[in-house]
C-alpha cells in the first residue's frame, strides 16, 4: 500500500511546476504487466467493497493527445474488475441536443452512481482544451459569453472547480489523469497506423492537423492543469511513451486512491441479522 | 467455428420443448477455464471489428432464477473484452418515472448503438414474468389495461416479438439466454451466501419468498420463451448448476452469434487512401 501512494505521489501534479517538467518516459518495473495484474486484482476487491458499501464513487477522467493511450488504458486497467462495477463513456463530438444546454450537461448525465467507477474518455475538460485552441468552435456555438476572453476561462475554471468541490462534498471522488505523451512517440504511433490495414478505419486526417498544433495543445492543458489542481481532486501526469509502464502506474494510482476510500462491506444491522437468521431456518426446514 | 455453433444448437430453444426437458447440470469439458479463455479471445477479436465497421449491434438478454450466476457470467464473459465496446444494464425495480411511461420505455433507453454489445442483466421479460406471478405490482401502477388476464399478457408476448423484430431488422441481433438452475442447487447458493459475513448485504430475505413460487416462475418462464422464441431473436436454456460449465457455454452460444454476424474491418474509400496517403507524407516531411 504504502508502494502505491509513493508511486502515486511522483506524478501527482505539484502547484507551480510546468507539464514540460513531468518525465514522458520512465524504467519503473521489470515486469509492469505483472504490476498491472496485481494492481487490477486490488482494484477488483476494493471495487467489490465500493459496490457493497453504496456510499462513494469514484469518477476518473482520461486526457491526454491522439494517440496517447488513452483507449487501452481503459481497457487494461478495467479487465477483470466486474463490469458492473464501473461505466465507461467515450465523449467524442457533442450532439445538437448536448450544445443547446449549458456546456456541462452532457458531463453531468454520466456521472457514477453510488457505488460505481465512472470512467470519462475525455471529459469536460475539452471544453477548456480543444476549444480553447480552436475558438470557431465555440463561435458556431451560440453562448451566452460572445468572448473568449481570459475572463471567460477563467470562469470555465472556476466553474469546473466548483462541479468537482460539489462531487467531492457528495462522495464522489474525481482522480484526473494526463497521459503524457512526447512528440516524437506521437509521431511513431501515427505512422504505424498508417502502416496497418485494420487500423485504417481509425485514422482521422485531423489528426494530422492537430499535430501542428501540439505547442498550442501543450499550453491550454498546462493552463488547464494548473487552475483545476486541487488536494480533493488531483491531477496525475503519467509518462505515456511506454504503454506497459504507463498502465501499471495508472492502475497503481487509481488502486491508491481507492485504497484512500476505504470502502468496507456494511455491518448488517440487528434486524438484518434476524432476518439472515430467519431465511437459514426456512431452507433447513424445506422438506421437497 | 462448427464447433461453436453445434454447441449453441444444443441449448437453443426448440418449438414445443418445455424448461423441464433441458438439462440443469452437464458434463461437457475437461478445462472449462481453458473454453472461456479461447471464447472470450474470439469475443474480443469479433467485437473489435463490430465496433470497426459500426452497422450492426449485439443486445444480450440475461434471465434466470435468483443465484443462477447472472452477474458472475456476465463478469467472465465480458472480462477481457475491451470495455468501451460493450455497456452493462441492471434492471433493478423501476423508478416512479420509469413507470408514467409504457412497459418498453425504460429498455429502449438503453439499446446499444451501432457497434456495441449491450447486455441486459434482467431485462424487459420480467415485464412477462415476475409481475405476472406478482399481479399486485401491476395492480399499482395504474396502467391503461385494468384486467391482466390472457387476451393481456398475449398483447405482451406480441409486443416484444415486434419490438425484436424491429431491434432485427434495423441491426441489433438479440440473443437471449435462460440460465438454468435447479431449486436444488439454488437452495446450496442459498444457504452459502448466508454462511458468508462477506455476502451479508447481497441477501434480501424476498429471495425465500420467491423460491416458495419456483414452480410459478418455471411456469411463466416457459409461457414466455416459447411465446418469443423466434429464428431471429433465440432463446438458448443454458445449465447453470455448474458455473464453469456455464460461462464456457454462454461464451461459446455470444461467439457463434456474433460469428455469423459476421463483422468485418471497413475498407477504405479511394478518397481515404488518399488522405491515408496524405498523411504519411505529412509525417514522413516533418523537419523539427
Amino acid at each position: 500500500m504504502n508502494e502505491m501512494t509513493a508511486l502515486a505521489g511522483r506524478y501527482r501534479y505539484t502547484p507551480g511546476t510546468g507539464v514540460r517538467d513531468y518525465p514522458t518516459s520512465v524504467n519503473l518495473f521489470q515486469r509492469p504487466k505483472e504490476v498491472l495484474r496485481d494492481r487490477v486484482s486490488t482494484l477488483g476487491k476494493l471495487q467489490q467493497k465500493l459496490y457493497a458499501e453504496h456510499r462513494n464513487s469514484l469518477l476518473l477522467v482520461f486526457q491526454g493527445m491522439d494517440a496517447a493511450g488513452k483507449d487501452s488504458t481503459i481497457k487494461h486497467v478495467t479487465s477483470g474488475v466486474n463490469s458492473q462495477g464501473f461505466m465507461v463513456y467515450n465523449f467524442r463530438q457533442p450532439t445538437y441536443k448536448d450544445i443547446e444546454h449549458s456546456y456541462l450537461w452532457r458531463y453531468w448525465r454520466a456521472m457514477p452512481e453510488r457505488g460505481r467507477i465512472g470512467i470519462f474518455n475525455r471529459s469536460h475538460y475539452e471544453e477548456v482544451l480543444v476549444v480553447r485552441v480552436r475558438p470557431e468552435i465555440l463561435e458556431a456555438r451560440r453562448l451566452a459569453q460572445k468572448k473568449f476572453d481570459d475572463r471567460f476561462w477563467r470562469n470555465r475554471f472556476q466553474e469546473i472547480r466548483a462541479l468537482e468541490r460539489h462531487l467531492g462534498e457528495n462522495g464522489t471522488k474525481v482522480v484526473k489523469f494526463y497521459l503524457n505523451l512526447s512528440k516524437d512517440e506521437q509521431k511513431r504511433r501515427l505512422q504505424r497506423r498508417l502502416e496497418d490495414p485494420e487500423k485504417y478505419w481509425k485514422f482521422d486526417p485531423s489528426d494530422i492537423e492537430e499535430r501542428t498544433l501540439w505547442d498550442a495543445y501543450l499550453h491550454v492543458y498546462q493552463d488547464a492543469i494548473s487552475a483545476t489542481h486541487t488536494e480533493d481532486a488531483p491531477w496525475y501526469l503519467v509518462p505515456a511513451d511506454d504503454k506497459g509502464t504507463m498502465r501499471a502506474i495508472v492502475a497503481s494510482i487509481i488502486a491508491s486512491e481507492l485504497t484512500a476510500l476505504d470502502p468496507q462491506f456494511p455491518e448488517p444491522t440487528a434486524e438484518q441479522l434476524a432476518k439472515i437468521n430467519w431465511a437459514k431456518e426456512q431452507l433447513a426446514a424445506e422438506t421437497d
